[in-house]
């Protein structure tokens, strides 16, 4: 094989595909990147076994070939090398042995049969979903946080992909917190459902653009979830089992309504936040009466209090939180005002807009006062 | 205690004080910052026990007086204040109680008495050194890095300050590799000789500005060395015994010297750096010929080379080093293009510019071929 490359495309596409490599493995092969030329196409392709990545990237192929390379110290020779605008080229001979040149540095590395590499499973890709870059980058980033790695549940790592009645719903929980998300889809979709790995939805948010103009096409399969934009396909497995009955946890009924400047609330609790040491577990009490919610940590290491104003409807009510689970839901809501739904000091609250666009159920905490 | 603080005034001299504050210690003291509050004055104080730093701040004073506060704690709280333009007020009563207060936020936290604190030794400032801002900076980031920490010789974790003839000297070695520069001084000085712990030099590299401007004035104890600059000291102890003899060390004879563009050689040997594996200690070796200088690198993961035009006068050589201690020199000299002097494979090259600004010597390693 021998091919030729521009430096910022083979970076580019480098930095995609390096998304799927293991760093702490025992194998070689979750280690390293397979890069394929045949049919006048250049692709690189990377698994770790649960998520792989395939991106094509521009080259001039010289002589059609395959080869795995070790993927970080491959990226490595390439980044290092100086000129922008000089062709890297890329030598492969008959037993792997593999010459990377640029300029006036030769590198001389040991590549593997591509036979040795797994490839990614195939997947039918004639029923897909379609929404745009943008709004699943978005989508990702604002349920991703409420997920706990659990032995005992594993679907607490996962994010369910609900798509009904063309709406697309996002849920992730993690036994104090649920949220939800929905996508409105233009076009006519059949309803699919699975739960994703959210490490692998991690992944897809690093390298995914933030254009609103391009699409991504999302397939789903029995065991898999395919993603394709751009010149990249990134494919995950999914995880096995039901999903929580999420319906019954939620409510619309309120006694209690709040409105306040996102901001400012934020600002507030990170104020109080500063009292709580990490494994004290001690509460952000809030106290809510008619223009005011007072919030206050009383702490090991001091007490502190302060004032924000609301908009109230419905009782007075005091309850605790773990500030973190609300500054979490705060810092992930565009609105400037939010509006929180309390029914009583035990039960979830929630943070929702009136389209239906976020949910943010927040489990309260005990205290005494 | 009554104090009101501009917020940026005051966090601007938390951050230089916090640069002596103890992280890991189990004395509430170190980890803690006197304010103090007399005559006029608002002073913060803190200290590790090796370094000490004193700083000025702006405040108005409504009641004079001191406390001991928790550093990390009080800084925290200075520093989520969400307005910027509101005065935060510091409260102290009788017993130490202590309250921080910036629009609605209220922050109660124990104080200590300020009799507990250790204060800064008092060292008499009649005879000192003056150099720039900016060149005190300079000297300790291009010196600082050939360091050691070593239980056997303590004296490589510390850096010769050596004032001569109106000449400062300042000069680390590490049993590897040794750095001088050379600062002449503007006026007349007697002759100083120290060395501070390296450690001390880096916080203040690291709280001093870059004026050139503005001065330093060094102060010599027999214990001590004190940094006096804007309205902030900064006293070091510093280490007992003498130094290495590094006139030995010198040497203004060689058999070759190299002349190449700085930039074009520290990017060779970083790429000869990829194929080093950190437990390996694979040297880097340099083939100097007539107008070309081959690096070459033979590891476990494959071998490189590359060339960089240079320009020689002497022998041809071939000699090894370690590549870090190369680029660690290369990094901080200021000119395109170095001259480096060898003499044979076994003796230290020298990196070294015709005014004598500055002298990096670096021993090789041995290599097979």
């Amino acid at each position: 094989m021998n091919l030729k490359f521009q430096k910022t495309q083979l970076v580019n596409a480098l930095s995609i595909v390096m998304k799927a490599v293991s760093t702490k493995t025992a194998s070689v092969i979750l280690e390293s990147i397979l890069i394929n030329a045949t049919d006048n196409r250049v692709v690189l392709d990377a698994t770790d076994n649960e998520l792989s990545i395939q991106t094509e990237v521009d080259a001039i192929i010289v002589e059609e070939g395959g080869v795995v390379l070790n993927a970080k110290l491959f990226s490595e020779i390439v980044r290092k090398f100086e000129d922008n605008e000089s062709l890297i080229e890329l030598d492969v001979d008959k037993d792997f042995k593999t010459t990377v040149k640029c300029e006036q540095a030769v590198f001389n590395i040991m590549g593997i049969d591509p036979v040795e590499f797994i490839p990614m499973p195939n997947i039918k890709r004639d029923d897909s979903i379609k929404m745009s870059q943008f709004s699943l980058k978005e989508v990702i980033r604002q349920t991703e946080f409420s997920t706990a790695i659990s032995d005992i549940n594993r679907m607490m790592g996962g994010e369910l992909i609900d798509v009904k009645d063309n709406v697309a719903k996002f849920v992730t929980l993690d036994g104090h917190r649920m949220s939800i998300r929905n996508i409105n889809l233009i076009g006519e979709y059949e309803d699919h459902r699975c739960v994703v790995p959210v490490k692998s939805l991690q992944e897809i948010m690093r390298i995914i653009g933030s254009d609103t103009q391009k699409n991504v096409n999302i397939y789903f399969s029995k065991d898999h979830i395919l993603f394709e934009f751009d010149r990249t396909l990134v494919l995950s497995r999914i995880l096995d089992g039901e999903f929580f009955r999420i319906e019954s946890m939620l409510s619309r009924d309120y006694d209690t309504k709040v409105t306040v400047s996102r901001l400012k609330f934020q600002s507030a609790i990170e104020q109080s936040m500063i009292l709580i040491r990490e494994n004290e577990h001690k509460p952000m009490i809030l106290d809510i009466e008619n223009g005011m919610l007072k919030i206050s940590v009383n702490s090991s290491l001091g007490f502190m209090d302060t004032k924000v104003n609301i908009e109230k409807s419905g009782s007075d009510l005091k309850i605790a939180f773990n500030p973190k689970f609300v500054v979490d839901a705060l810092k992930v809501i565009d609105d400037d005002f939010v509006d929180i739904y309390f029914t009583n000091a035990k039960s979830p609250c929630f943070i929702r807009d009136n389209e239906n666009t976020y949910t943010y159920l927040i489990l309260p905490v005990n205290f005494i006062g």
